[in-house]
């Protein structure tokens, strides 16, 4: 049970203390965990950049709405995903895939052939849209990883995109931003939600089930 | 470490054994996890579907590339989305919010104002973009409850969602399939996937630091 008692004692932190630093193993860990997600195809086609740079932090802020949450954690993860499918990154992966196995190059090139003739005949937005599916799995992996280890996050998608692809230059590396995570300490006296009741649709709406 | 333990135990199961089935508890689970999953401004805006009626199961195989564990899982789970925001959806999440809380109803009115400003003059297909997104938090941490419990899972994208729809009759629930799970227990002898190594990106590329 150790995965839902995680999901129940995460809540989005509203409030940070700014003076509480997450260790960089523990953020190793968290990262790890969205770098083992698994992804479409096994292409992974996400990255997380990871923020402690008080100064640039900042500049994010008006970027996210203003939350100071962004400002005031330990660090900020940002997940960011493939811009488009290009041939080059497909096979990069499976080159990879096929190296790291001890298999011929090229080994699951019927398959690759038949993701190039899907994806590459669609438009960078509707590559993107389906990029950017991914990335929220190991957003999701990534938040519970944190839990476990007892550190707060706040899953944010409340920021304006372009401007934060514009600041961190995300273009340059074929990325664009989906969701950011800030994670660090709460400040619980401070937060007005850290005492509120989680509240989910019960099981019996959430669940529909066919027998 | 238990979530990083789990998440490199699991694999994209190729084989299930028909014969033995998650128990219902098992099952109750992994469902959990994924109502426990965050989303976008808490609105939950994704369905479980559990299918375990054989005939059923059997008539999605077709519909998802003829991949067999569709039909030799114990559970399918089929992850959907809300097919499109509404006013009465927004107050309906937010009304339970309020009331499981003890405030009054409207106590933030001005916040699901904000959120049908959004949402209710984009198309549709927008609205999908952004509600199918959430159901991917929920269906990664359904995978990872999933391998907490050393049930094998396998996590597919390969389906004609529309033809799904029509088969679910999700058109009349107001959802939209968006990913499907098999669920069971695997046929180790006859997966070919099972000894091949995990491969990802390695730290250093999958992260980019910006200090």
């Amino acid at each position: 049970m150790a995965l839902l008692e995680d999901l129940q004692w995460r809540y989005a932190t509203k409030k940070y203390d700014p003076a509480k630093k997450v260790s960089e193993e523990d953020v190793a860990k968290i990262i790890e965990a969205a770098r083992l997600a698994p992804t479409s195809s096994g292409l992974q086609q996400f990255r997380v950049i990871v923020i402690t740079n008080q100064e640039l932090k900042e500049k994010i802020v008006p970027i996210a709405n203003g939350q100071q949450g962004v400002a005031e954690c330990s660090h900020l993860l940002v997940f960011a995903a493939w811009d488009r499918y290009t041939e080059e990154r497909i096979d990069d992966v499976y080159n990879m895939i096929t190296d790291e196995r001890g298999l011929p190059r090229g080994r699951f090139s019927s398959y690759t052939n038949m993701l190039k003739e899907v994806y590459l005949k669609q438009s960078a937005e509707q590559n993107f849209i389906h990029t950017a599916r991914q990335a929220y799995i190991g957003f999701g992996l990534a938040i519970a990883q944190a839990a476990e280890l007892k550190i707060d996050s706040t899953p944010m998608e409340g920021f304006n995109t372009e401007l934060l692809d514009q600041l961190l230059n995300l273009e340059a590396m074929g990325l664009k931003s989906v969701t950011i995570l800030p994670i660090g300490y709460r400040d619980a006296e401070n937060d007005w939600l850290v005492n509120m009741k989680k509240v989910r649709n019960p099981v019996e709406t959430f669940v529909i089930e066919l027998k």
